[in-house]
């Protein structure tokens, strides 16, 4: 069977349909890195990269320039004996986005050599998913708007972006709430409350009878303490995101017992610490998300295939590649809406 | 693809050698179930339950009695969708060797039918493998006498069965040691001392210049803070192995620091377990040891490959199948002497 005989990035920029504004951050583009793992048989292996600078400190031209030490470090490995590979790119501490690229370019290699889907290596629990869609961070009147066009776009778990204005953030979930009755929402501060805040504000929208399905990272990422201040307060399931990049960030979570919910993103993880981090938070009833940073269709096809394969997630977060001005699409999976299948 | 269209279960004992003698416990053979998933296209799976009553509560004839239940709990099933069999065996709660033999035959027939090895499947981490070989309970002198016997045969790792009679112990300890110089030595307790026994017995063995690589099992499954108590006072590492059964109880151990080591067997844990307690175990530092109940070549086979493909264990004690009257060898796997390997 096939041996790695090279390994090629390709630097990609995709702009935003419109700004994507989450708490301190817009972003126009995302700049992504498309990665060929090419063996010796001809077969090629397809992996993306979508760095984040915000939550991984990762620079796509430091990435970039990478390529030749990754290669080396990969070339001449049999691609059955892929935990090898796992292992080599598990010490990329400083560029996750890679090790996940890397990880699974090898995998959809394995996949076309042996005929078989990615999502059925990894266990074929499901056949098919439902993604949420996000609200970003705009005037209360435009995220209402946006939210509704969502809802009418047949998707029923909406995710708003909040964190920039306590009381205008509280008055836009309400509104939307209001105005896309039968969704659920996942709320997302990205770091951006205090837990006193983060407190005040799950205990107003709870108080108006309006139901968060997940309140995600209300506190900054290393504020262990105020994470779990903050579940033990909320009346809705609190997740950890920037808090989780690596298993062993989630072990301390769960030791600490810190959150209900982790949002796992192939991008903080890659495929060797996401299915360690599934495997203890089933263990430790830890529910569990997924989700995306810029990726295109072709790395949204990665969480994709982890999410069927492993059946892990009680929602899927996994709308980039929608926010996108349209690409060729390159997943392995279809879209209808919200859902997902193979 | 296959389709599971039939489960079978063919009960089987094999003698051992001469009688296997650990703390109240004397085994004179192994009563194991043979377990065949076949397949739509004539693809058959084999696996092996080798239940054990003291640790598991497991009776055979009850086991043999659940065949139909399996068989239509997962009859019609997809191999390649196998997290859905893992699900459905995980309910097997008081089956867990059950569990085992059908999770591992599923593995074996998708094997088959994609063409790639069980160990593969799982990662392909390593080739190769060293086992140890056990020295049951008897006088000083068989001990010693049988200790020597498996060093000249080759092997390097000794596990030696005590805590019958704790100076007895220390005395047959000092003496293997001495008997055989360069060797490396697990030493099993099976739940037979009091902590403050244990302690004392790690600290004369440790005061003698002795050096133990594992104290597995000091004090009883259920008595975790007895097991931590002992792994605090002990200069060698501890392990859990009877009160480390299921993912839970090691989340458990994990997270109450209880243990150094923890002795992996297939036969409480299924593959499933298993391999959420490699993720938690190298996530927490904790350290791993795979061990064996009375399986035959047949079910040494399925963690022979566990072992190679996951890579997860510093000590592997798979030697059952050598205590037994040579039975038709069905593993696929070589061995010579302590090495295995495919």
């Amino acid at each position: 069977m096939g041996k790695i005989v090279d390994v090629t990035f390709t630097l990609k920029t995709y702009k935003y349909e419109k700004p994507f504004h989450i708490t301190n951050s817009i972003s126009k583009e995302a700049t992504n890195i498309e990665i060929k793992v090419i063996l010796d048989n001809g077969i090629t292996g397809y992996g993306e990269a979508s760095p984040s600078y915000r939550v991984n400190g990762e620079r796509a031209e430091a990435l970039m320039a990478m390529e030749q030490f990754i290669k080396e470090q990969i070339a001449g490995r049999d691609l059955r004996d892929y935990r090898h590979i796992f292992e080599i790119t598990d010490k990329l501490l400083s560029a996750p986005s890679i090790k996940a690229g890397i990880q699974y370019a090898v995998m959809d290699a394995l996949s076309e050599e042996i005929g078989l889907e990615v999502y059925r290596i990894l266990g074929g629990a499901k056949d098919t998913i439902e993604t949420d869609k996000t609200v970003g961070i705009d005037t209360v009147e435009n995220m209402v708007k946006e939210a509704v066009k969502i809802r009418n776009e047949g998707f029923n778990v909406i995710k708003i972006k909040v964190s920039e204005d306590l009381k205008k953030d509280i008055e836009a979930v309400l509104q939307i709430a209001e105005a896309t009755k039968g969704a659920e929402y996942i709320v997302d501060a990205n770091m951006g409350y205090t837990p006193k805040e983060a407190i005040h504000f799950v205990k107003t929208i709870y108080s108006k009878g309006v139901d968060i399905a997940i309140f995600e990272q209300p506190v900054p990422a290393h504020h262990i303490d105020g994470l779990k201040f903050v579940r033990f307060h909320s009346p809705f399931p609190v997740a950890a995101d920037e808090s989780a990049r690596t298993k062993y960030d989630v072990f301390r979570l769960i030791k600490s017992e810190a959150v209900d919910f982790i949002n796992i993103k192939l991008m903080k993880s890659g495929l060797s610490d996401a299915l360690a981090i599934v495997e203890m938070a089933n263990t430790a009833g830890v529910k569990l998300m997924i989700g995306c940073m810029g990726e295109s269709s072709l790395g949204i096809n990665q969480s994709v295939h982890f999410a069927l394969g492993t059946g892990a997630f009680l929602y899927h977060d996994l709308d980039s590649h929608l926010m996108l001005i349209k690409e060729e699409f390159r997943g392995k999976f279809r879209q209808e809406g919200p859902r997902i299948f193979v």
